[in-house]
């Protein structure tokens, strides 16, 4: 059987900067041919980062990736490289409407392709045939799918290649390149990190391996794009399940392995919709193969942190950011999201801001200094009680808007530091808090990123717990103080506060969300897991009336199921309750900070 | 041939609202059979409301759409109008999978339907076969296609029934039902209002009408969802193209036309996909019919006035809430929103604040007085000085960072005393300065609803003087003072700063922001419009840098082909920019309010 060395690049490109884009291509396909690669594979519009979203439907964007993918052929070529195939993705016009009847059509039919680049040319072109409309995805909206299989005879091997969801849904590709014939199933992927997904990766990439009938070289995509963080974690998995290669998770890698795959035999007499493409036909003269690399998946909670330090990073640097400022309360969250983002950008870029108040405990200020001496981050006291005096003498406000008012004094101060200073601002907001509607609009939401926008507060807890036992591991003091983790939350805006006078235990909110939240579940569902009824409609009271606020939070890593934002999608004016369809219910509550029971 | 009375019932329901959107239908219905119809139709969806999104993807959900519909059809029956047929959009689950590959399914396979309601039972269905995924909406991601046609006899017409995007794209029903020989082609429709497209729609509905060879009435929802406003604008039209029937735009409305029809004549030996139901074989004894009701449409620019006033009206409504809070500034941007919640939900039940500083001139505190007594709202004027030298004392903000503390301390106060009041507030930003990112977030941004989202600073002059002349037709005072119309506009943030030290002409400005944001164009594309580049390469790098600012701004009514937001899906973390491609490009400018030009 022909060998045939196999590069993975998982790298970290970014939307819309084609020029580093191409530039990344370039350079690490350098490595694999220094390597002796026999073929390079890059992930999924690698030339165009992903996902773009509606750039796809302007002509200059899409002109743009093409003449991107041949300069990028060509500069290959130009550094001696010419004779390595490079599978990548980009964006293509489509050469026809392949759209069945259903949506829309897109302008201009963008489409969402791997090229094969050879000899200073493209050479072939795929286009994905199944295209994700769920979750976080929109690709039916931007995107016209394929229809023709692309096999590639690379030394002796055909290579049949596939896009990303082509694998998640059944028939298709994978069916036909088993027809086919090929030897080996290359899919370039951009596949975003979801807990407990690395699984289910391999399990799928396993089955689909079974079904082609020959091994599948799975590489993805690392990064952070705005809401998504791409994990990596490429595979090499033999037809019978094995796994033969794995990749790094969050980290650029390049995943070179050396595989013993059948011989090309020539095309069936007659096939449908498939391109052949020869790049060479003689296989490489027979080598020792080098061990391959197999790397262990992280374990959860710790692959949680890595997600949320890389995602953090990513949108820092993509945006051209060098610095962050927050609030520090002394409380969990904002030590949870300074510890993060010392990790991601160093101490030195990171500015927390203490901003107490007549009601802070002195506890919360002490927990609040020790976390900056621990982590090195720079720290400031700006007390809020003249600007909060200067209101209440000149504005009526009381109870829950004199709570606010605090809160969007915090606000205030953090944007004008951020603004003066030129930090991105972070917010500090956990995904229950969220859920719930448990903050102050303006106040202790603003930020341009929130870290932990969906992370749960139970899990808050256990990632603050595991950073700490890591430290310790390594030798190193932990970076958040015991007390932070262990004191009961509290937003103090008023004496003796705490979260658990308005919302349930969190371990129990925790649950119901998780239920409501990720599994749509309806009432009698919820009840049938064993929820108490009144807690029950509490919480979905709750979370259906902040619709309106989560709106307008900033964007952060997701790392569950379904995270709020583009992954669900919720009308604001809606009078659907799941707590109890046949009764009056009041729209939003725009004035909580403290939350209120369902009427 | 034969005759048929039809009720075309353009209602404006809730979204969720289950019981009270039946309650409509039940109560429109009755008023149909008073007034004799022989055939009563509702919009799209009329059951669940327009657009349910997510919620389609709880099966609690769907369950509670068929059962609300099951009581429906009893309902009407127990009002003794059983014996009218009832076409009603709702969300039904499909029989059986119909989706071709390309996206994935949705848990449950919901499916947009309309019901044949007759005799206290549901008597048929159809299921939209055209699912838009572009723009606004999302369909292919929570609904499943159906297949097969409806042929309803009633009264001796066969009636076939589609579903509002069912008319737009070619082929499917309209094809179907020519060959299934309708006399009548019913579209229930839940199609959004956007300028210009009344007439959009009436060549549209011509052109299907010729297609199908018979009348279609077309019967549209009337109303405010979120950012979505229906216009109503129910017609009847001939195959000759000639309008039969117009109803009005922006009300609620019974739109009940005496038809000719041909007359059923048994279907064809053989056909594929129609189910054919017949509710009553004979004709109706012969009548005199009686004169059509023909509207005219609106204008332009007043029917922009009228569906920013439903918009508004709606969201208020539908969300509880019973008043509005907002800044005046004298400015004409504060000055329309205010004028157009007095017409919303009158003048005692809208609260504007002047918050005047340092740098407020007399002339905009002049003004915003004269539009309160013009106009009779609730006027208090909140000086923000003693705040803002609060702040500046304590914490050490200059230049931009100052300017948008002012208007931080405004947003503060604003939200104070909405969340001490109990008021909904009104952003006053528009469409141009939300384009080019000129305000402060947490600032003059704050709201929970944007009456100007989608609206042009050009056109929000246009809309003013428009409102001015109607009052003025009407022999009423018109409600915005002279002086806030022709002054140059100003955020007075500083001594004598005008919008145009920052910004070109807002008449070249909307131009060039017209071609790019809604037209999509490149940069090529907008010199060949003759654009100066400078103005260009300026212009769409303050788009593209501001598209983290608008993710964290409230809803506000479309009116334009594109709005921002989900009419515009954007990457934040985007390095694409057509102004130079090749050059380096800074990120999102997070301190702005003045904008920079591009480095």
């Amino acid at each position: 059987m022909p060998q045939l060395r196999v590069a993975m690049a998982q790298v970290d490109t970014t939307v819309g900067d084609l020029a580093g884009n191409v530039r990344t291509v370039r350079e690490w396909t350098a490595r694999a041919a220094a390597d002796g690669a026999h073929l390079v594979l890059f992930p999924e519009t690698a030339v165009t980062g992903y996902p773009v979203e509606d750039l796809a439907l302007r002509s200059s964007f899409v002109e743009a990736s093409r003449q991107a993918l041949g300069r990028l052929a060509a500069e290959i070529a130009d550094d001696g490289n010419g004779d390595v195939p490079v599978v990548v993705g980009y964006v293509d016009r489509a050469p026809r409407d392949t759209r069945p009847a259903g949506a829309g059509r897109p302008r201009g039919l963008p489409q969402n392709c791997a090229a094969v680049l050879h000899g200073g040319r493209v050479v072939a072109r795929y286009a994905k045939h199944h295209l994700p409309n769920y979750g976080v995805f929109d690709e039916y909206r931007i995107f016209v799918p394929g229809d023709e299989l692309l096999v590639v005879r690379v030394r002796g091997v055909d290579v049949a290649v596939a896009i990303c969801e082509d694998l998640w849904q059944d028939g298709g590709p994978v069916r036909q390149a088993a027809e086919a014939g090929a030897g080996l199933l290359a899919v370039v992927n951009a596949s975003p990190y979801e807990r407990d997904k690395d699984d289910v990766r391999l399990e799928l990439v396993a089955r689909r391996a079974r079904e082609a009938g020959c091994p599948i070289a799975y590489v993805n995509a690392v990064g952070g794009q705005d809401e998504l963080v791409f994990d990596g974690d490429s595979l090499v998995v033999a037809p019978d399940g094995g796994v033969l290669a794995r990749g790094p998770q969050f980290t650029e890698h390049l995943l070179v392995t050396d595989l013993e795959l059948a011989a090309a035999d020539g095309a069936p007499a007659w096939e449908e919709a498939v391109t052949r493409v020869t790049v060479s036909a003689d296989p490489v003269p027979a080598y020792d193969p080098r061990p391959a690399e197999l790397r262990e998946p992280l374990p959860d909670v710790g692959d949680v942190h890595h997600a949320l330090v890389l995602g953090l990073r990513d949108y820092v640097r993509k945006n051209g950011f060098r610095s962050v400022v927050l609030g520090l309360s002394g409380g969990i969250d904002s030590a949870l999201v300074a510890s993060l983002a010392v990790d991601a950008i160093g101490a030195d870029a990171v500015h927390g801001i203490a901003m107490p108040s007549v009601y802070s405990s002195q506890h919360s200020q002490d927990d609040a200094a020790e976390l900056a001496r621990r982590t090195g981050l720079h720290h400031r006291v700006q007390p809020i009680a003249p600007m909060v005096e200067a209101f209440l003498a000149n504005v009526p406000l009381t109870g829950v808007a004199e709570e606010n008012l605090q809160a969007r004094v915090r606000g205030t101060t953090l944007m004008g530091l951020a603004n003066q200073e030129g930090h991105l601002t972070l917010a500090t907001s956990n995904k229950s808090e969220l859920a719930v509607g448990y903050s102050t609009l303006y106040g202790d939401s603003v930020g341009g990123f929130a870290p932990l926008k969906d992370v749960p507060k139970t899990l808050v807890w256990e990632l603050a717990r595991w950073r700490n036992a890591d430290a310790e591991r390594r030798g190193e003091q932990p970076p958040i103080p015991e007390s932070t983790i262990t004191k009961p939350p509290s937003a103090e805006l008023r004496p003796g506060q705490t979260d658990q006078d308005s919302l349930p235990d969190y371990a129990v909110l925790d649950a119901v969300l998780e239920d409501y939240v990720e599994g749509d579940l309806g009432r009698a569902e919820l009840l049938a897991q064993g929820f108490d009824a009144e807690v029950v409609d509490s919480v979905v009271t709750l979370v259906d009336r902040a619709e309106w606020k989560r709106r307008q939070f900033a964007p952060g890593t997701k790392i569950t199921f379904k995270a709020f934002g583009r992954d669900r999608r919720l009308p604001i004016s809606s009078r659907w309750r799941e707590a109890d369809a046949s009764a009056t219910v009041s729209g939003p509550v725009h004035s909580t900070r403290s939350v209120q029971v369902p009427r």
